[in-house]
């Protein structure tokens, strides 16, 4: 009569060792991501299924040892904890709407890292919770060769105690993963922040490396000073933050006036080497809009207004 | 008869101790980047003449021992290196042109740490030549807060001995800071070419605080996110840098491809909050291309031949 709570406390005593009674994991999808994401659930010792759409992917994971299930459903029903990460929302229907409505998504947690919207993941974990799964939506901020490092992000959103039950599994993936709040949308808004980041960060690297180029200065040689300089950047950022935050721009550094100069030069340097002047252009017109509007003395933190709505 | 060599090794000793006996400096143009200069020499024991075309910007730097010039041609008399950051190229002659026209820069070593072009560079460099003065072309890849830490970088191009006989004076405006080669023009292109990725990577920055701010998240939420996100992002470029200069685009971390539907969800999620759609699109659009061009399982170094003239 009294054997349930008896077993779940044995459960919980066996989920506290690594490795063997832990939770069992299943990862769905074995891209470039997933393939990287199922190994480091193997290095940390915990069983794991997995599956991908097409077959023949999964043979390195075999040899590390994890099981290859026939179907997704197969899959599921083999793990406690079920990752899937695949090209986008859509694929994950394709890939689990057949043992979902098999019923094999019943009493398990469904751990999404597909990227997507945050009206995605909210949808989703409607949908996951008419399954009878509990849902956590995640967000890799890592590419594959960094999943398992102590320090790499995961995001996640959903409900707490899910995430807290399930954490030191899914620190196997990233050591820096958090949890960022109960809305299973929360995780795509910061993932997309940060893409965009990333995205802006790549162009400007690659504008340089053009403009470079074209005087025949490789890339090699551009590096270390555009790391020097993107750790310069970083502490622009921290200063700007704040002054974003306090919503004091007054510039004590560089006036978003004395940019105007450097900014045409940039335009002009583009256009002799015929490299597209389009970012440029874009930065000089938001400095000197906002210079338009009386700011001609604040950082540039004051185009925040600029991206604003 | 030989008491010019004698004089010439007795220098060559007095300029090996710091302070005393070093060249002595001026510092022409006292804005925020001015003073951060005339301030480094200062407590590097630099005998530091100053001058500013607007009066009464001095007060600080003759407190720490600067001797305020009443006119441009004073200071420059007063110094063996003159360094002048001012506005632009432009106000780098205003400010030494009646200098120069009374022979005041003869014998003397300009350095010129205003931003400009590389033409700019070039061309000033020749003027200097016929006032009979050496000309070193800087460009300043810090804010005035980080003048003079032992890793601030200053770039230059000129005379490969010009820079030899001075680098110790240069050093205290930064201990990372390198000659880059004997062009006049070079640290110009250098410039830009980081200062793009800076604007860019701001742009990026502050696009995802106001994606981040339209769901009441603060930017002191973000700012620790982006600066993993920094750190690993640097790691990427790392990567891209060397596949660039090899040529050989094809990604082991994500594909072009994987990366359509991410940049799609930027769009997205901007347009729902309003905020500006322009530089996600640019990027989707860069990747789309790329595609086309039958690059779908390409890294993002590809996106280089878009810059590329
Ligand atoms: N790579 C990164 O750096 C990175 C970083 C953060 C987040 N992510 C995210 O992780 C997810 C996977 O990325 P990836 O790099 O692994 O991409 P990938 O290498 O292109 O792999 C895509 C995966 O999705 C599967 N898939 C696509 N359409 C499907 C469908 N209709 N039904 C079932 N499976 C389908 C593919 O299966 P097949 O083998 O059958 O085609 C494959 O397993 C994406 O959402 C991506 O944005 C990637
Ligand atoms: N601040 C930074 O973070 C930074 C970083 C790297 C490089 N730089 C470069 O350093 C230079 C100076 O920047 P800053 O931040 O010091 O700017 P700033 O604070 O605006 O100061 C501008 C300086 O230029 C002088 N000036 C302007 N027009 C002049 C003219 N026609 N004749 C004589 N002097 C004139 C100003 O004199 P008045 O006081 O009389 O107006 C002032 O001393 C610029 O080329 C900038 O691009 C700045």
């Amino acid at each position: 009569m009294n054997s349930a709570p008896q077993n779940a406390a044995l459960e919980d005593v066996k989920n506290s060792l690594a490795g063997e009674g832990s939770p069992s994991v299943a990862v769905i999808g074995l891209g470039m991501m997933g393939r990287a994401l199922a190994a480091a659930f193997l290095a940390g010792g915990r069983t794991t299924a997995v599956w991908n759409r097409t077959p023949g992917r999964a043979g390195e994971l075999v040899a590390a040892g994890a099981r290859e299930a026939a179907s997704a459903e197969a899959a599921v029903r083999a793990a406690d904890l079920v990752v899937v990460c695949v090209r986008d929302y859509e694929a994950v229907h394709e890939a689990l709407d057949a043992a979902a409505e098999a019923g094999a998504l019943q009493g398990r947690v469904l751990v999404n890292l597909t990227s997507g919207t945050s009206q995605q993941g909210r949808d989703t974990a409607e949908w996951a919770s008419a399954q009878g799964a509990a849902y956590l939506d995640g967000a890799i901020m890592m590419t594959p060769p960094g999943i398992g490092d102590i320090n790499t992000v995961v995001l996640y959103g959903g409900a707490p105690a899910v995430y807290a039950e399930h954490a030191a599994t899914l620190a196997l993936l990233g050591g820096g993963s958090r949890h960022l709040g109960a809305d299973p949308g929360v995780a795509s808004v910061y993932d997309v922040a940060m893409l965009g980041l990333m995205w802006s960060t790549f162009n400007g690297f690659l504008h340089g490396v053009a403009l470079l180029g074209a005087d025949g200065i490789p890339a090699k040689e551009f590096l270390p000073l555009a790391k020097y300089w993107l750790g310069a950047i970083e502490s622009f950022v921290e200063l700007y933050a704040g002054q974003i935050d306090a919503g004091d721009f007054a510039a004590v550094d560089a006036t978003l006036e004395t940019q105007l100069p450097p900014i045409e030069h940039l335009v002009e340097e583009s256009r002799a080497r015929g490299v597209d002047t389009t970012l440029p252009e874009y930065t000089k017109a938001a400095i000197e809009a906002a210079i338009g509007r009386g700011h001609a003395l604040d950082s540039y933190a004051r185009i925040v207004e600029h991206f604003r709505g």
